[in-house]
């Protein structure tokens, strides 16, 4: 058997610990199924006092990263730590100017600097992979980069951030309002350190232009992703887009289109029956569409020590089993940078409104869509009793393209009948 | 960029023509992302004059497909012609004998002669590759073998004959019974030559047995898979089932236990709202439960050219990227004859019964059951109007022995009771 692939672990936080417990659990059954035994020979953390759920002893401890990425024992170089910048991002180039494999789990890092880590590994014959920096378990970057490589990729869809599901779906579950979840998902657990990279889309968008670059071969471009967090998602939206057969999700969207490249990860109602409507709680789901495979749905856990581990330990494995890919499934120097789509493809639309109780309120709301270019496919007034004497609209329209609903809802308040902002939503098509 | 990567293929229906079409349309992309061209050079079909929907004429043509299997001009075998026996194995031996790289969707084949195949083509340091002979375009083989390598696999379970699916959504959906849609599914052209083949159950068994291989380590061993097809599920049982929760569908199981390697591919009971519950017409799903990544759903088209040509082309795009595993994730000599388990593990189970109207009718059945070790989760005795005086009787049992099934079923009849016989169905829990 061949010598053994030798890692240097940056990170024993929860991914790095799941990734030391596999490879004590499994160093057989890991060592049969790549040829060639794996094993850890230093690791790296902030803090080498803190108690650790894993026997660390046989490892080399290094106090600083970079140091660990150089090591002539290391031949592949784990980042486990996180952040866009400072160590994970030096001990990364370390890791590369020293001929060392990456594999890392690290969505903020690739997402601002993919770009020129993958064409420093590419120059100096190292490959960077990045499996579990995207929907946890899910295996959506090999899926995409190998199983569908013969695919011209049509739309990439998913729900990437488990704890905005995790609210969303606890919110329509108990009725509750969004700030009422929130607390409870922090109190959970759930949430990063600054909730906002959660619950304003900023990691889900990370990992969604990592997969754009994939699927159409365009250099990252995070800044370019239209994001929308998940703050503004009332209750009623919640309630009564069930009422009309949706559900609201955070959602991403990538598609290629004639004018340019559109990546979106905002809240979009989805059909309840869709695998998207019905995914629950903190799992995460990413549809993945070709022009010769159709639609493949995958659905796993989206986080985790084990979940994570196992996907940092797939790329290990792949690279003890010799495959060696561009970091992005094309060569770095030939991905091309991509042209923002300046508006969103057009798509049917949830509107909510609550209109004042006067005489041809209604017909002023279908005028100011109508003037829009908008057609109107559901529309059902709730008079809610008990209430005040206005009317809440609930609108679906045709499809409508963006630039068109911004018009009518900014000509909604010259009717005179609206109390308060119209609330509108893109519907997916799934 | 190096020499094109050559290949012979071996068949032109559905699949093979599929793979001509996306070779043609997208030679570039595929070229850009293998780092390689890939192009074919001859193919071979039985018959030459046949109209076909693409432009073949740059081919050479070989009339005899094990001539093409050990052309000098070819590196890359690809048998996409079916069959266990016959020109699809010789062929198949020819390309391994003549050091030529495999790629198969032939799920007979290697469900049958796998061991075999597999021993050959390592000794001969080929490559034999088969991601389209398991669940059409959904990249099972790619998951189980690669991204959840570090994993010691649980169970895998899933819907992977269309076909079958196809009939029993269609009953369920339109109240249908078996034979009527049978009929409409025949003359759709969705049924093999032998219809057996997809409604016995055959052909799904076939990919379940690789899937077992793999999953497990050890050696394929179709024979040992307790097989059912859907012939016998009536109307009635779906409709029942549905009123209870549950869906059925053909199911195909695996896992290892410690009576040994249990294989299944039967009608089974699954709760309504589970992916698989929810899963209708030709789609497959395959759920794969792993130790550290836990559940991962997988949904798509089982079946098709564009699916099945996207599978057969991501082997071929792997083998011009340089990546060479084992057939089944393993060094075919170091995997282990399957023990087959003697029983199934234990699990819910769904009973329908007709009781004649007599005193104390149930409580002989709940008898039976008690006596047997079965404990009752839920009943219901539906009495229907306008139909004899019998009640129908349905039980969903706690978890119970096949065995101990078995025995409360030999014993019904002994109460006088029962009109007819009980039906008994397995419910999985998912």
């Amino acid at each position: 058997m061949p010598a053994p692939l030798r890692l240097g672990l940056a990170g024993l936080g929860t991914v790095g610990i799941g990734v030391v417990k596999i490879l004590q659990r499994h160093a057989d059954l890991i060592a049969a199924r790549t040829g060639r035994p794996i094993v850890i020979t230093a690791v790296s953390a902030r803090d080498r006092s803190k108690n650790r759920d894993a026997e660390l002893s046989s490892y080399t401890w290094e106090t600083d990263p970079i140091a660990l990425a150089k090591r002539n024992d290391v031949d592949v170089f784990v980042e486990v730590m996180g952040g866009a910048e400072g160590a994970a991002k030096l001990a990364t180039e370390a890791a590369i100017a020293s001929g060392k494999d990456v594999v890392t789990a690290n969505k903020a890092l690739l997402a601002h600097h993919g770009q020129a880590l993958a064409e420093a590994a590419e120059a100096a014959g190292c490959v960077i992979r990045f499996e579990a920096a995207v929907a946890g378990g899910i295996p959506v970057i090999k899926v995409l980069t190998e199983a569908l490589a013969a695919n011209q990729i049509q739309r990439v869809m998913g729900v990437m951030n488990g704890t905005c599901n995790y609210i969303l779906t606890r919110m329509q579950n108990a009725g509750l309002p969004y700030e009422t979840v929130l607390k409870e998902a922090q109190q959970l657990g759930y949430l990063e350190a600054d909730p906002n990279l959660d619950v304003g889309g900023i990691d889900a968008g990370h990992k969604l232009s990592l997969l754009a670059s994939i699927a159409f071969g365009t250099r990252v471009s995070f800044d370019a992703v239209e994001l929308e967090g998940i703050g503004k998602v009332s209750i009623d939206d919640i309630r009564m887009a069930n009422d009309m057969g949706y559900h609201i999700k955070l959602l991403g969207v990538v598609q290629m289109t004639g004018r340019g490249l559109e990546q979106r990860m905002t809240p979009c109602l989805v059909p309840a029956d869709s695998p998207l409507g019905q995914l629950q709680g903190g799992t995460n789901m990413i549809v993945l569409e070709g022009d010769s495979v159709g639609q493949i749905v995958m659905r796993g856990p989206g986080a985790g020590e084990g979940p994570t581990s196992s996907a940092v330990m797939s790329d290990v494995m792949d690279i003890a089993r010799g495959l060696r890919l561009p970091t992005f499934g094309l060569p770095a120097t030939s991905l091309v940078p991509a042209i923002p789509a300046k508006s969103a493809t057009p798509a049917p639309y949830y509107m909510r409104m609550k209109l004042l109780d006067k005489p041809g309120a209604l017909a002023k709301v279908a005028a100011c869509l109508g003037e829009a270019g908008i057609s109107i496919n559901q529309m059902r007034q709730l008079n809610q009793p008990g209430e005040d004497n206005n009317a809440i609209v609930l609108i679906v329209t045709h499809k409508a393209a963006p630039a068109d609903v911004s018009h009518a809802l900014a000509a909604f308040p010259g009717t005179g009948v609206l109390k308060g902002a119209a609330v509108a939503i893109r519907i997916e098509e799934v």
